[in-house]
């Protein structure tokens, strides 16, 4: 088909290009049809109440496409691969329209800073699994004797700066029985201040992801029980029954772990960014001279400065532990330049030696995930 | 089409079943006749020496079957995956086809300091692709004349320090065609010195990844040239031609990039674990209570202490470049810990919105990327 001799050759190729595009072009028909039958299957199984998912008939499936592909010259892995996406992203959309269901439907939840980012990915989740969703947002306090009447949980989604306060105002407006919880990433303080401001359950959440994901769907949520863990009980079984993995801690530990897994890893990763803007590096040189490590080392940098200032500042400056904390991570990156200055390599690798000792387990498993991921990024990019 | 109140109603469900295996063995055909196809444009490339991976056109490939996927309301993430798995599949395919052949097989090839990591690579790589590999060992030193006798190229494998010593001992042994390279990773002074030492072409090489792969396929090569690129032009187009991305630049701009993306980062990354060490801070602990990018974060740190000390040693302290700007990192994070200690809020904010515009377009990637793999580590760990 493809003739070295003769000029233009260059239509050789366009034409098979062009093939290719048609041949693309029919098999996300083909997905789109298969997707509309399969809702027509899970229409019908619904209507009749049987299960929606049916492991032997996608084994039976996988295998036959198996088949098919040894007989055209496929590699049948590949083919299985794809096909298990297929059916991974059959059943997720089913699921999606399943989760509506709710632990507490009917029950009325107040969102205190409902406008914000975590605030707006909490109504909706609410929402659909049928709640009832109130708003309280700064402008609103004229209204919030009415908002709070009735309600069965009130969410404090402020920034911590204001946590506190809000806790303060709002607790005399919310009915005895009602659960009491926030979900600023520090929990000390707050969940002080919702003990002595409400009589009723009181619980200390912190979601550990930012509020751009679809679901909480194996995410962690942090909880730090304050008071009548009956009566939270219902909250903490609907976040579970979104996917979210629960673990549960006091305040004080939370808030020394997070100052190492927000705190001070934020501060690092924009410490290390500014560095490179206050030397001019050029990034995208550097992207082009770079193995995959470094491009996720260096998208972990870029990731942060796509995101909002005002969340990083609340998460960095959180407390005074935090802070305190980078003056001593300052001091030790110092010390630890110091000795690689002076060009001392054997202190270097004795160091070296034993803090791999004290990582231990965790940095093979560190090496055998990130080389997972690293497969993963030079698959894709 | 499926009527709840009929029986016997499991008639429409075979029926909606038979439909989608219709659809899935279509799916494959198609699949078949896209491999077809492929080959006739490989083979086309092939015969007039045109690259054969083409990284603009699958981007907009995957766009355009992205706004397809959008128009017939399947989720564009999905397609992307999906499509992402068929390109893959099809490279795969043909660099297996392509690995075999040798651009010079025959060629004789001689590895100084073959039995380390990077050394066993390109052994191994050489030796499948048909040429005579002999390696040149610290003990070897006796019989070097015999080993560099008719040699095609040489390629030092050594540690930092001794590379310009061994290009010293090794260069009057070469034949004067012979093409003279080295994998170390500076090369301001090791190209300098095969320039001084050899007469014919020289080449300054630098692989950025680790020895662990199990090929070059999609990874990057620095190549600095030294001397007569048309007689160095075989031993590049083989590395190509094992599907590496070779990026051509100057050995000086090469240790200035270098001194951010190894050095620095490697810096960096050392000295955020050893203050982990230092504090005694409860790894797994923080890991139980942790997001995926706190996980993928502190495996980029525990991934650097499973791996080699005298490696790092080596790129760390390589040149005086990589050492002064150590100091210079370290009086950065002190100056940005300083604001943030004494409680700056709004300094971290406008610093904070600079960079990120300074970032710019790569922030926005970085999100994505960073965002798909998080995507790869749920789904798998």
């Amino acid at each position: 088909m493809c003739d070295n001799e003769r000029e233009p050759a260059v239509d050789d190729l366009e034409r098979l290009r062009h093939r290719i595009d048609d041949i693309d072009e029919r098999l996300v028909d083909l997905l789109a049809e298969r997707r509309r039958t399969v809702d027509e299957v899970v229409a019908c199984k619904r209507a009749r109440r049987l299960p929606v998912y049916h492991p032997a008939r996608e084994e039976d499936l996988l295998s036959r496409r198996r088949r098919q592909a040894a007989v055209q010259g496929l590699d049948p892995d590949f083919l299985e691969e794809l096909f298990r996406l297929i059916l991974r992203q059959s059943r997720r959309t089913q699921s999606r329209r399943l989760t509506a269901e709710g632990i507490l439907p009917g029950g009325r939840v107040l969102l205190v800073g409902g406008g914000g980012g975590m605030g707006t990915f909490l109504r909706r989740l609410f929402a659909a699994a049928g709640y009832e969703v109130r708003v309280l947002e700064t402008g609103d306090w004229e209204h919030a004797g009415e908002l709070g009447a009735g309600i069965d949980a009130a969410i404090v989604a402020v920034p911590i700066g204001r946590t506190e306060e809000v806790i303060r105002r709002l607790a005399p407006l919310l009915p005895e029985k009602a659960v009491l919880a926030d979900i600023t990433s520090i929990k000390e303080r707050p969940v002080a201040a919702m003990l002595a401001a409400h009589g009723g359950p009181v619980v200390g959440l912190h979601p550990l992801f930012g509020p751009g994901l679809a679901s909480m769907d194996k995410q962690v949520v942090a909880v730090t029980p304050g008071r009548d863990d009956e009566g939270c009980r219902w909250l903490l079984d609907q976040i579970a029954a979104w996917g979210a993995i629960l673990m549960t801690t006091t305040p004080a530990e939370h808030d020394r772990l997070m100052a190492v897994v927000q705190g001070l890893r934020h501060f690092a990763t924009f410490a290390f960014g500014r560095f490179l803007w206050r030397r001019g590096v050029d990034i995208s040189r550097t992207l082009e001279f770079s193995s995959p490590i470094y491009r996720l080392e260096l998208g972990m940098v870029g990731r942060l400065f796509a995101q909002d200032p005002e969340l990083y500042a609340d998460i960095i400056l959180a407390d005074d532990e935090r802070r305190r904390m980078l003056g001593e991570y300052a001091d030790a990156v110092r010390e630890a330049a110091e000795t690689l200055v002076a060009g001392d390599g054997d202190a270097f690798r004795r160091e070296f030696r034993e803090i791999a000792e004290w990582f231990g387990a965790f940095s093979e498993q560190a090496l055998r995930e990130s080389g997972y991921l690293i497969d993963k990024l030079i698959e894709r990019f």
